[in-house]
């Protein structure tokens, strides 16, 4: 019986690197995974409470609307004031199943089949797989370490020279897998020139708050939001990098005005509401004592960093991005790739002889990443510390 | 800027009903609603206590594998052994984001974007508008009272005759609103059908466990599925309905071989995992107390149903679908229309002038919905009393 094309989605290499880590630490080896794109910890403390009290007095965990629960909406909305000094309202707000849902939302809402959208290769690799699932036209901007792995409006023009009019534009700030951000400047360029185009941005602000500014006083510290700048984009967000929240699955949409109503009746039709119970705990990530527990860990991210970014040069690799945001480094391996025929092999050889795991750049760039490497350092400084003494060791054969 | 065309969904007329239900509700009017699509009571309390531990106990809230928790995919497959005899395993269950979550899936997985596929109308909005939204060609089969609103292998065919060949049937038992079923010789029949035709059958048995059999028994009193017939087939469930956990966006899909790698790939792109708390509590729905208080709530549907078609014939109505299971009453208003435009203008009068809401079969049935009303009786048997006798004095105006 027939599959369908369209489901003809590339599985990640992250997903092997991930059965092989457990198949190995399962026999005995002392693994190292410098793999996960979640961090450790957990909820805040005041998220957990409410979660278990939501399920110990007997609260309505039916459906809530489709675009959520009011009290979440407007405490979302309140965050936005607290990081920004930006004037949203609870309407402005699309509660979602995870990051994941608002972008299916936000791509059926924006995009019909064979629209073209644009994103930075190399990229988070679901933004071109879903769009690719819903019959749009992905069009790569190559976007190099001359450009801090961010597309610029030259960068955009030149992809419209080349490829035609775009529909649509992806922006990832802090980006996965380089953590690097655009400046308020950057970002005003790219609000413009999108807005001029009538190019609808979607900007991916999941890992807000999760930053390393040389001056943490700065206004920017936690990274620009698109609506700052411009109502006119899809802004998305969640709980699951900076509250520690990922397999809770609840994330946020801030939608402009004429993609309102149909976010809404998509929501309902495609998922009914985000998850009830999550959403009654998740009005708790907002107290000071939240915040302040999501700060630690930031400063626990910081830390590792520091010490990644302090150990890393003595492995003798090509450009690596400067991390100014997430928790994840990205590399090229440059002549250190030595014999193996690209990261993958690498990967694949380092994980097997030297027990660290690592992803290949080709899961974010299909183009350059065959000589790229992510580390992430959610694993904490004695752990990525470790990783760097194996895999110099590894180099050295 | 652009707005997609495909998301240019039908809002739903239940949503802008229960908008006025809580409006009269704040006003102090006593409204009966018998809009809701989901059972009161909420999960088992062996549910409850694993979610409230899971929350005190400091477990692993982060992402789970795409399709889920290998223990909650085993106690699904095990959930087929006790209801149907049948002999699944955990790698033919893909856990997922609700019964929503699993259409997503299936749909993107075995259709591509103008493929036909074909469904009984009336029938659950969502089908067509999640279908239309990813491109597919929906096909309405026209199923009434003779057939007690389910697609037959005649209807098909004569479809097939007069609009062409078919990629995909979408068959519900218990269907909403109808709450029809069809037989073991009758999905023997149907699934036939689709083998021969090489059409992809989904089937959304999320209803099963909530039925009224003449003899509770009887192998088939839970209902039938599809996959004791035929493997090739997608079959679509969910923890929302018999075990009452509608917020907390939790399903499953038995997942045909040949499709297995693909929605394995979608699920995370799309969705990355189903949620994890409700994952990890959802194993306690399978112990011998969570399926009593489960069958309990049966019973008292049972008894409400009892109810509603002992007063109903009084109301003087047109044809009345059967209820077979479910906990909805399809009925149409025959004359009782009276001098309203549309079922839909009735049940605006209704619920201003008697207090009592009920959906229009428009939502279900664009063609012939229009004189018919969806009446839900999760509400327990008091307010289904109380209902028809409201119903009947407004109708005598």
């Amino acid at each position: 019986m027939k599959v369908a094309h369209r489901a003809a989605v590339p599985p990640f290499e992250v997903m092997s690197i991930l059965d092989r880590v457990a198949q190995l630490r399962a026999s005995g080896r002392a693994v190292i995974s410098l793999c996960a794109g979640e961090p450790s910890g957990g909820a805040p403390q005041d998220v957990n409470v409410r979660a278990a009290a939501a399920f110990t007095n007997g609260s309505d965990l039916g459906y809530t609307s489709a675009l959520g629960l009011r009290e979440l909406r407007d405490a979302v909305a309140e965050h936005y004031r607290r990081w920004y000094d930006l004037d949203v309202t609870g309407d402005d707000v699309a509660i979602t199943t995870g990051s994941s849902g608002a972008f299916v939302l936000a791509f059926l809402a924006a995009f019909d089949a064979s629209d073209r959208v644009a994103l930075a290769s190399p990229g988070y690799p679901a933004y071109r797989n879903i769009l690719s699932a819903l019959g749009c036209e992905v069009v790569q901007v190559e976007c190099g370490p001359e450009q801090r792995f961010q597309p610029t409006p030259e960068l955009l023009e030149e992809t419209v020279r080349t490829h035609g009019r775009l529909d649509g534009l992806i922006l990832a700030s802090p980006a996965n897998p380089t953590g690097t951000m655009v400046s308020r400047a950057e970002l005003t360029a790219l609000t413009q020139w999108c807005r001029v185009n009538g190019v609808r941005l979607i900007s991916d602000e999941i890992y807000h708050g999760i930053t390393y500014p040389a001056d943490p006083t700065h206004a920017d510290a936690r990274g620009v939001s698109a609506w700052e700048l411009d109502r006119s984009g899809v802004v998305v967000s969640s709980f699951s990098k900076y509250w520690g929240m990922t397999g809770w699955r609840l994330g946020w949409a801030l939608v402009p005005e004429d993609l309102r109503a149909a976010v809404d009746a998509l929501a309902g039709n495609v998922a009914l509401c985000p998850p009830t119970p999550a959403q009654l705990a998740a009005v708790g990530a907002f107290t000071e004592r939240s915040y302040a527990e999501a700060d630690e860990r930031v400063a626990s991210f910081a830390r590792t960093r520091e010490v990644l970014l302090g150990e890393v040069p003595r492995l003798g690799w090509g450009p690596i991005a400067p991390a100014d945001g997430a928790f994840y480094l990205y590399a090229g391996l440059g002549s250190r790739l030595g014999a193996h025929a690209d990261s993958t092999a690498w990967c694949r050889a380092l994980l097997e002889e030297a027990g660290v795991a690592a992803v290949p750049g080709s899961d974010f760039d299909p183009i350059h990443g065959h000589s790229y490497v992510r580390l992430s350092f959610a694993a904490g400084p004695d752990a990525v510390a470790e990783a760097v003494r194996r895999i110099a060791a590894f180099q050295e054969g």
